[in-house]
């Protein structure tokens, strides 16, 4: 609106904050809310702001540094590339550009930066997602219990989803569920509840042993993917989901892990002890 | 609860009341709620009720017949077969059996009885499905304009969908969306927003025209689907969605429908009196 | 040959004849057979002809107008776009060109046109394609019944076949017997002799209930079709083919439609006369 | 006929006739056609033919043993399994059985036996079906030019189709049309017309250079074939068609042939003359 | 060959040795090879061994026990069910018996066992068949650099390979490869040399960033498998191979991975240092 | 490493010798190898040679002709187009110039000349490619019983490979380890113990009885093949397998092959004998 009306735009960037605001930043909300009230929502109390020196603007007051300036109108220059959440580096292009006014920051202020992909960047952006897919999809399927975007899959393109099997055939269904659900989404494994999902080995075992290829996979060629995938065709391309729960109609010792009788009575400690000295310690140098 | 505690449970059976009454009777709502109430709402003023001769159970006044009985606790006959949505017989099972104790009716009572199966049984089921389709597809999809239940798939296993298209590759996310929405879903079809989904036969046509089956098509096997489908194994079966939107590349011309300009100008009627007499009356006997 | 030869080639335009004239202009036959004699042979007596004023060329005697001229040797102009029966508009291209040189009509004429891709259009051509279509496959095929290139299909691409099955597995070789009759087609729709295939919903109601997309569907890409169909490449695309006829080992219960015992003896003027009065013609106001 | 009267029915096996009776004995005639004049037709001159001893019927005058003799009414005994053309033996079953009565032969007759599956029964078979086939074929594709029914293929499940190309993507049209002529036929191979069909190798070659599996083949499942293909289930299973044609717009040289220029002009006699004898014979010794 | 002549067969079973040992009991060898020459060879020097008190049999001079006994002609008893490496338990039989005669042990012997299907169990077995896949992918493909069996993937089902491509297209002859060198194989992922894949989440993001589940995905359905996988049948079942390498004509951005210029510079201990204090403690408590 | 030294390469050209040193000089050896003493091992003796009139380069002492020369460093020239073993051409290429110096010949010496892509060509290299596929096959699949490269398959791209099937599934991977062993390999069928791989039509014979395409059949796209193949895009493209065995729980009688009981106890010499003279010498004539 401010371009529209050939007017510059108040601005400010904050760098250094702490990790409740960061993640507070990255909320998908309506314009009109305000970023800053989730934060405080999430600390329990209203988050500590001052505003800016030369607008309006107000920041939290525990910021390490603030850049203040103005978004000059129908200005834009190349920038990038930039490292994405693929590991990869997007295509450069034209944005807007920032004027910088001034420059405030604590004594002796950190530089907080993230690396393009790093592991800090993906779960700032993975944590709401997951809530999003989980509510979405447990609103047309109740026995989903837990969603998670593995970090292997830059936790937007990999989804493992744990689910209380009651009908045969349900694992394909919620399948088309979270791909609808997200279209940033390319593969899919579904897993019962005795997978945990936060473990990739835990759902590669699920894959090696409960899965026909020929059975149980779904393909979608020609869909909406995410433009960032170096290897769809300018987002579009395949997703593919695997459903890899057992067949309600398995008998019991088919599918049953192994376990030994009484694991869980050990006090690992105490063996320990009584063998004479801890060689954990030893092993780890 | 009542036939845990061994307890007959107080009904009544209500045979004819207005359309919008019969309409609220299959909203789905939890289980403290009323569906009177939603009947009050459509109509727009409470709708009048008189309780039972045999119990405290409110009917709407203007009922025709009112049979008043109570369930018995733990006994269960053969019913059935019935006529079911997709207009074959469903199996027969053993149900509920409900004791008459009383019969109340207006003077000249009309006994109101609904072929099960037919148009009247599917377009009160229908409606509430095609408004929660609608609602649930919008959340993830707000391109989408409106779906249909089509009549020729039994208003429960083929979805029409009409789209306003803003990427290549939507139509397969939609109709994952779709399937993921209701497991009823057997056939999907995504169209153009030019396309009036209320009119097989312009489906049809989408189909005809904007299709390829080996590039446009979404085959998904085993998959949960409905029991009631006499064609798949115990509510195990295929789904198959087809996209059936142009490509947003195309040039104007290559998929621009026919039309007569001028033609919205012309008064058929003027036309036709001024011709010398009105021959559509003769085309129709 | 007359433009090899470096001559005009006389010609005259009809405009105007009655219907059976009109579906006469339409029958494929070879080069030396003449129409009219066709249009003589479905009216059951010789079609009353005169010459033209300015060639020898004979025209129905009871056209409306005849445009009279000669198309010119080895002269091309480009021509439409004109709208074709997929309802769209095909590719504008160079062609012949005719010199008017006179125009004869009755009094008070009428211009009798036809919409490209408008019922009329579609059906001059489809009722001789579907009775050859049907010769076509009763040749290999007696069990077949009907036919019907379907409105909705554009009456080229669409064809619904009713079949009385005798062998499991037909479905699929009629469904080829018809591609091969045709390179026109595109979807093909096997139904059994229960269904009206002239009834559009009829058709889609065995397609919902008797179909299952990953056993019964036969897709066939890289084939040749219309190059009229503006979603193929040049005349190479994909065909579909659906098997929707029961399997003839199911239980007769298992897919017996619906129908109320001694509907077909009910008297439904006599109903409306008893009940006091016709409340049809209020429903249609 | 005789047999639901009670009657017995006058029978006559005759062995040892002449090649083109034996022909005409399979050609496929309404019941009441007589082979006897098709075997005259084919030979050029009335078939000279005696009665029976014990019957008024007629048999070749030539034949090397005639068995004379009634089917009893009501008669089955169990038979085979004999030796099919597959090369495989069909199931026993229950047929008719004939009582002699009367043996007459010519002096030291040659008794004529055929061996099931052997060659002599597959090509009596092969030459009517071939011949209607191309007939078939040629009704919808003017362009096909020959049809073979490969030995390897046991003359009814393999169809070698040659035509001559003249629009992209007909090669799979062809092969409906070849499936649809026959249900006993499983496997196609369309091929251009520099191909020899009744040479294996050069169909095989043509597969070998043009064909791409992931492009050029029609995988066909669940469809009518042959009751005695021992892979099928009880006639029903999966037909596979070859488009083996070279694309139309290929560059000239990218599908040439290798000859050897002016290979035609060389006398083979003439050369070996010159170079002092006829290896030829050592070779073949 | 003892049963055969109705004789016990004398055996020893050795309870705790040294892992090179272990190992080696896993080599296969022909049978007249001696394991505990290969346990020597690992070792670097002969391995001591005693003989047994009732036998001739040599055993490891430091086993911690041995159990001495024999196997009795012609007697079986049903044992198990067992763990077994897909970490499920696989059917009861009936096996041999032996007949204990002896045992000796080391003073405060240490019973060594082996949980079936947990880690020991898997890396004893996947050691010598990661050696031989390697070796026989090399034999075709001198570009494979290295293979790994992952823990996910029970350490027999899954294979990452990674290869150093030089032509499109090998990434599927290569999986066909691996297939080929074991059955037991069921899931193959090829990935570029710049992927770690001795890291699963490195692997995962090939797939995820280099993968299209339509073009680089090749199922066999109906090949020979484990007997021990409890997701197919009975030993026959599906294969996938998923070629995650990037197409040789990427732009060279396209695919780049992230990467801070200068990381591989930085002394992170001496970070550390100057910050004032080794923070990582405080992290892992 | 001549022409990096900016030196010419002595060479001589060889036509004309015997088969077994033309047989030995398609052997592929490492480059340190003689191809000569390859020769001299199939012949049993040492194969004598001479010196070049002009370099010190050995020849074969009973070459017909031997064209000496030396290759020209950094000087090419277009070549070709030649023809290839897929008896079509090769592209032109740029390839060295070898300058002629000296040219002797024995007395009347034969130019020994072979048509590219002919028999003699084919088979020359077919020879060893046999071997080593049969090689490598038995390696990880010792039930593999003869391979055969077909001369309809131009003797590169088809394989053929008898097996005698111990397991449900084998012949999948045995398909997959043909491929892997040669990415020549176009088409490869395998088939039971009882067919003639070198019979091409008893190949045929078993994938029309024992093959079904939608079960037994293996389709790759997108991976390595030949570049000579002018079918597939500059060597990537589908590879295709049929597994035409039987299946191992088959009855005894349902593939059985036809045989004549006692046919191989008779003597057709003397059954022609008895005849009173040989007519097959008139069958040839």
């Amino acid at each position: 609106m401010a371009e529209e009306a050939g007017q510059p735009l108040d601005a400010a960037i904050v760098i250094g904050v702490d990790p409740l605001t960061l993640l507070a930043s990255q909320a998908i909300v309506p314009i009109d809310h305000d970023e800053l009230e989730i934060a405080g929502a999430l600390q329990g109390r209203p988050l500590p702001v001052v505003k800016c020196l030369t607008s309006d603007i107000r920041v939290p007051a525990d910021a390490e540094i603030v850049v203040e300036g103005r978004f000059l109108p129908n200005v834009r220059e190349l920038e990038g590339p930039f490292g994405e959440f693929p590991q990869t580096y997007g295509s450069r292009s034209k944005r807007e550009v920032m004027e910088v006014v001034a420059v405030t920051h604590r004594k002796d202020a950190i530089f907080h930066t993230m690396v393009g992909g790093g592991l800090e960047h993906l779960i700032l952006g993975a944590v709401p997602k997951e809530a999003t897919l989980l509510t979405h999809l447990r609103r047309n399927f109740p026995n989903v219990l837990d969603v998670h975007l593995s970090p292997g899959g830059t936790m937007r393109f990999h989804l493992f989803v744990k689910i209380r099997k009651t009908q045969e055939g349900q694992g394909k269904n919620i399948i088309m569920g979270a791909f609808a659900g997200s279209f940033d989404l390319k593969h899919v494994v579904v897993v019962d509840d005795d997978i945990d999902i936060h473990n990739p080995a835990e759902v590669e075992l699920a894959i090696a042993t409960r899965f026909q290829a020929d059975r149980d996979l779904l393909i979608v060629s020609g869909s909406q993917g995410s433009k960032l995938d170096p290897s769809n065709s300018d987002g579009v391309g395949a997703k593919m989901g695997l459903d890899a729960t057992k067949p309600l109609a398995a008998p019991e010792m088919h599918f049953k892990r192994i376990r030994v009788p009484g694991e869980e009575a050990i006090d690992v400690d105490d063996v320990i002890k009584r063998s004479g000295g801890d060689w954990r310690a030893a092993l780890k140098s």
